[in-house]
C-alpha cells in the first residue's frame, strides 16, 4: 500500500466528453462514509465499451467520467466492517474484485416479479454511468471508492490478478451468454466475433462440453488467439462473404448448421447471419449488439418460423456471472491460459494510446495499470 | 355408415394446380393394405393453409391434391387390428381424429438427437404434401385412407365432432405455440392476429392463467369472436398504425409491454411490432410466418439485445399437441364454446366458395362436410 | 379510519408461548420511523401454520408473537413517501396487502448466486419470526407496523378484501408450488391434501389447463369445497387405504398415474404415496411438509430411479407469488369464487376458538377481523 | 474379417440362468433378414448390470442370454442397404457402435405424449432382455446380429475402439444423468459412487465447467482413478461414517453442501445421504438405484421440503446420449484418457473370471474381447 499515502492525492484518468482526449487529474483522497471501502487499483481494463464511451455511442453517460468498469485491487481502507459475499469481513491488503453494477434496487417490478435484475431501471455502473464529480467511481484511477453495499468478491488464492483481468469484463458477459445458450454435451457451437467476449465464449463453450467450436471473426491476431484458446476451426470474415461464411459453417456441421450460435460482433448484419448459421430448432444468443448501429433485415419465415429457431438477447451481467467466472478461472485457469489475451499493459498516462489500440483492433486485450508509470 | 357403400365410389374435392378451381371427382373405394384404416369423413376444415395452397405459396406441393389436413370421422373399415394411441383396437363406427403429419422417421438426426420431430425431413402431411394420385390422403373427401402407422386418437365421449373441428388445425398449432410461450400465472399476454390460431391462443392463454389477454387484429367479426372467447381487450389494427399499436399495448401493461407475445398474423412486419410490444426480458413466439412473404427489418440493439428478449419460432405440431388439444377441448369445451368460431359449413361442391370466403376473411372458420349436399 | 384514533391504543392478539391461550393486549400506537407505514387491518387469516406455532412445532420462534402473516388492510399513516411495487406513492385509505417475508438481504450467496431468496438466512416473517416485543408485526391486531422496505401491493379495484383473504396464505404458496409443477395442457393432476394450499392448487391447476384434477383428502367438508372449486374427482382418504388410493388414481389415469402430483398434506407418509401415484417420468411437488413430523420410508429403485421421477421440494414464497396470486384473483375471481372457502369470521377475542376450529378441521378457512367484536 | 468365415460357426458366452457358470457355445452364422447387419465384435464390456444379471436381481430376463449391451465392432455383412444415423450407407469393415435399446415403439403414449422414450414399455435391450434363443443379441460373442432398425453410429476417425469401450455403458448413462443435473459454471458437484457411471460423471462434470468435483466412494483403486480423471477431492467411505461424509462435503462447500449431487452407488441409503450433502435449492440426480435393494428412510421436512430440494430419477439412455457421448470422446479424449479405466481385457473363455473380478471390485473396468484367446 505504498502508493496511497494517507494524506496524498490520487491520480485518475478522466474522459471529459466524447472525442476529447483522456486527461490524468489529481483527486484528493476521499473520506469514507460508513460501510464504504477504498480499493487500491491493481489493474483496470480497456474494453470495447470504453471505445463506445469515447465515441459518444452510449446514451445517458454523465461526462466527465473515470472509465474502467472491471477492476481488481487490494483493500486500502474500510469504514467499519465491510464484508464480502460470503459474509467474511474484509481487511486491508485483501485481493478483491467487485460487481461494477450497483444500485440494483431489489424492490421494483423488474427485480421482484420479472426477476430480471439486469433490466432494473435503477442500476448504475462503475466506469460508465457515474460521473467523476460523484467520486472515484471508475477503475482508471489509483483508487476506487466502493460505496456501501457494492458487492465484493475475494479472489481465490490460486487466482492471480493478471489472470482475472485478462478474462476481464468479457468473462461475466460470456458467462451470461453461455447460461442463455444452454449448450448440450457434444453440440456444434459457432461464436461470431473474436473480441474479448467471443474469446471467453470459446473457452466457456469447451467448459460446457461442446463437440466443436467454430469462430467466425477477424483479424488474424484474434483468430490466432482463438485457436490457442481451443477453437477447432476459425473462419476469417475477410476471406468469406456472408453467404460463404454460412456455407462454411454448414459444411462443418453435417450440412445442418450450428446447434448453438453466440453472436458477439457488434455488427447488426451478423444477427441474420447467425440465424442462418444455426440449425433448425437451434439457438442463437445475441450478446454483441451493445450499441445502436442501425436497423438490419431478416426473413421471418425462413430465418425464424420455419427454422423453429430460438433467439435470446442477453443484456449485462449480475453478481452470479462474476462469481461463476471467478470460480471457473480458479479451477480451469491453468488449462486455458487466459493471460494470453493480454497484448499490452498501459499506464494511466498512456490511456489515449490504449483506447486507440483497442479501437484499431491492434490488441486483443489492453490493460490499465494505474500504479505504473510516472 | 350409409354413405360409403361397399362397392360405391367416393367423392373428393381436388385442387389440381395453384389457381385452378377445385373440382369434385369420383374415386373408387380403395382396398386396404394390412394395418390401414378407412375413415368416413364427418368434417374437414378450410384453413388459411388451404388458401396458401391455392395461391401456390408453398413449395414442393405435389398437385393435384385433396386438401384438408385436420379432420374428424368415423371408422368405416380396418385391415386387421388397428389401434389408437392407447393401444386400444379400433372398431367400425368409432369417432376419431388423426395426426395429419405422417412418416416422421424416428431414426434421423433430427428425430433422435435434436428431438425436433417437427423438423424431420421425411415427414409428410395429409392434405398438403401427398398427391391425389397416391390415394385419398386429404379430408375434403367422403373418405380418408389412413396408412398403416398413422397416429389415431379417439374422441372422448363428451367431445362432439363439431367442437373438435371448430378448434381445428388452429388448436394443435396454438398448443405448440403456448408450450413455447411458457406463460406464467398472471402474465400480460398479447396475441397478434385474430385468425383460428390467434383465437385458439386467446383461449389457451386463459388456460395458462394469463392476467390479461390483449388481441391485436382485424376485422371486426374476428375481434368480436375474440372478445366472446374471453379476450380482455381487442386492438383493431385498422384503427391504429404500428407505433400506435405498440403504444396501446404499453399503456395496457403498466408501460412495460407484454410479458409474452404470440405472433399469429402472416404479416412479416408484425414480427418487429411483436418485439416492440413485449417487455424487456419477455418472450415472443413467432408462429404466424407460415409462408415467405419477404424480408422485414428490425434493430438488433433495441429490439433484441438491450431488451434481453427471447424469440421462439414455432413450426408445425406433433401428436402431443393434438392429444393435449383434445384433452383441453373435452375438459373446458363448455366454458369456451369453441363452436362459435364456426361461421359456415360447406358441402364438397361448395369448396370454391369456402376457399374464397376464407381468403376474404368473411368467415372465422369454414368447414367442409363431405357427406352433405348432393 | 374510525377505529384507529391518533392517540388511542391498539388491540392485538398475542400468543405468549406454545400451548398458552391467546390473549388480547393493548399496545400504544407506534411512532413511525421514516419510510414506515401503519396499516389498519381489515382481515388476517388463521392458517395451519398458526396451529403449528401454537403447538410449538416450529423452531426459533421468538414468543410472545402476534400471529397473522397474510393480511389485508387500509393505509392509516405513512412516514414520508412510501411506494408500492410499481413505484406509486401510497395514500391513507389505500387498500393493500404486503409480503409477510421481510429482510431478505439481497446480498448473500443464496440471494445473489443461487437466486433462491426463499432460502436467504436473513429473512424474517411477519406473524411468525418477529416478537411482539419488536412491535405490531403480525396481523391479529387492529394495526400492523410495516417497516421501511416492506413490499406492498395495492389490490386492484375489482378485488374485494374478502376474496383476497379467502385465498390467503394458501394462494402464494400454491402459486409457488404450481410454478414448480410445470403442468402442461391436458395433464392429469393429483392434489394430495384438501386444506387451503390444496384447494388453491385445485384452482390453479385448472388455470394451467389441467385435463383432470383429482383431490385426495378429507374431511367431507373440504372435499365438497374441492368439488365446488372444480375438482373432477375427489378421493376420500377415510374410504381408502394408501394402496387403495394409489390404485384409484391409476384407474383414473389410464393405468399410468398422474402426470403431476402436488403433495399438500402435512403427513410424511403422503410423500411416498405421491411418488407412487405419479406416472413414470412425471413430477411430484412436495409443499406440505412444513414441520418435522418424523422420518418415513421409500424405495429408491421403484419410487424414483426406475420411475425416472422428478421430485421438487417447495419452500415459502416470494413477492412474485403474491403478485401473481393477486393478478389471478382479479382476473378469475368471479369464475372460481374463492370466498366459498371462508367458513367463519372471528373477532380478536375469539382467536382461541378460531385456532381450535382450524386444528379440528371444522372450518375450511377461518378469518380474524380485528375491527370486529368488542 | 478373418475370424468370421462365411460358413463357420460363431462362439458366444451364454449365461444360462442366474448363478450358473457362463459357458461358451457355438452358434451357426445367421442368415440376415433384409435391413439386418452382422457385426464382428471387437470389444464388449462387463458392466455392473452383468453382475446383477448373474445374481438374478433383474426381473423379466429371458435366460439363457448372451450378455454384453455396449459394444463396438466392424461391419461384417449387411442385407441390403443399411444406414447409420446420418443416413450414410454402411460398408463391410466400418467401425461402429449401436444403441443397445431397440424396439422403442414410437407410437405409444410414453413415446408420443410424455416423450419419455426410456419408459416405452416395448423397448428391449441387447444383452439383457433378448434371449440367446432369439439369436446373437448380446456382445459377448464373436458376432452380433443387428436387427433391422437398430440405431447405428459410426465412430469418428480419431476415436479408437479402446477409448470408446473404456467409456462403455457408463458414458451414455452419465450423459443422461448430467443432462438431468443441469450443472452451472462453477458449481460444486458431488459424485456419490466411483464405479464406471461415477467416473464418467467425474469427467462430464468438468466438461460442464464444475468449480469443484468431489467423489464419495471406494475402494482405493477407483478413488485413485477418480483423481487421475480430474476429481478435486475424494472421500473414502471406508474412512467416514454417513454423517461424517455429509460433514466433509459441507466443509468443502462453504458449509452449504453441493450445488448438484449425482448418486451413482447402488446403495439405497446413499440417496438420503445425497439429499443431505446437497445445498438448499440444489439438485440430486438418482441414477445408481438400478435394482431393488429394499426400502430406506428420509425426512420429508428436512430433506426435501424445507431444503427446497430437487430430486431427479434417471433411467436408461437413448440414442442422443450415445451420440453425445461419442462426440465428447472424440473431442476431449486426449485430455481425459478414458483408457485408464480399463484394468483388464478378458477372452470369452475368461468370462466367469471377468464377472467375478467386477463383482469383487478388483477392476475398474473389465472388457471382453471375443476375438482373443482360443
Amino acid at each position: 500500500m505504498s502508493k496511497l499515502s494517507a494524506g496524498g492525492s490520487i491520480r485518475a484518468a478522466v474522459m471529459s466528453a466524447p472525442g476529447a482526449p483522456i486527461e490524468v487529474r489529481e483527486f484528493s483522497r476521499p473520506t469514507l462514509e460508513p460501510g464504504a471501502l477504498l480499493l487500491e487499483t491493481i489493474y483496470s481494463e480497456v474494453c470495447g465499451t470504453d471505445v463506445h464511451l469515447h465515441d459518444g455511442h452510449l446514451a445517458g453517460v454523465p461526462y466527465p467520467i473515470i472509465p474502467g468498469h472491471v477492476n481488481v485491487g487490494r483493500v486500502a481502507e474500510t469504514a467499519g466492517e465491510v464484508t464480502d459475499v460470503e459474509g467474511e469481513p474484509l481487511r486491508s491488503g485483501d485481493l478483491v474484485t467487485f460487481l461494477d453494477v450497483h444500485e440494483t434496487c431489489g424492490k421494483c417490478w423488474y427485480c421482484l416479479v420479472a426477476k430480471a435484475t439486469t433490466r432494473c431501471p435503477h442500476r448504475r455502473v462503475y466506469g460508465i454511468t457515474y460521473s467523476a464529480q460523484e467520486g472515484l467511481l471508475g477503475g482508471w484511477s489509483q483508487a476506487i471508492y466502493l460505496k456501501p453495499g457494492v458487492k465484493i468478491l475475494r479472489l481465490p488464492e490460486n487466482l492471480p490478478p493478471e489472470r482475472f483481468i485478462a478474462a476481464g469484463c468479457g468473462l461475466p458477459t460470456a458467462v451470461h451468454a453461455i447460461e442463455r445458450a444452454q449448450i448440450q454435451l457434444g453440440d456444434n457451437v459457432v461464436v461470431q466475433g473474436s473480441g474479448p467476449v467471443g474469446l471467453n465464449a470459446v473457452i466457456l463453450a469447451q467448459l460446457q462440453g461442446a463437440g466443436q467450436v467454430i469462430v467466425v471473426g477477424a483479424p488474424a491476431l484474434r483468430l490466432e488467439t482463438a485457436r490457442a484458446l481451443g477453437a477447432d476451426v476459425v473462419v476469417d470474415i475477410s476471406e468469406y462473404d456472408p453467404a460463404g461464411r454460412v456455407e462454411r459453417v454448414r459444411a462443418l456441421t453435417g450440412g445442418r448448421g450450428a446447434d448453438v450460435t453466440i453472436e458477439a460482433t457488434g455488427n447488426p448484419r451478423a444477427v441474420r447471419e447467425g440465424m442462418q448459421m444455426t440449425r433448425d430448432a437451434g439457438r442463437l444468443v445475441v450478446v454483441g449488439q451493445y450499441t445502436d448501429l442501425g436497423d438490419t433485415s431478416f426473413n421471418p419465415h425462413w430465418d425464424i418460423n420455419k427454422k423453429h429457431l430460438e433467439i435470446r438477447g442477453c443484456w449485462g451481467s449480475d453478481f452470479s456471472h462474476v462469481y461463476r467466472g471467478v470460480r471457473v478461472l480458479a479451477r480451469y485457469g491453468d488449462r486455458f491460459g487466459w493471460e494470453r489475451m493480454i497484448t499490452r499493459v498501459y499506464s494511466l498516462d498512456e490511456a489515449n494510446q490504449a483506447l486507440a489500440d483497442v479501437a484499431d483492433l491492434k490488441v486483443v486485450k489492453a490493460l490499465i495499470q494505474p500504479g505504473a508509470g510516472k
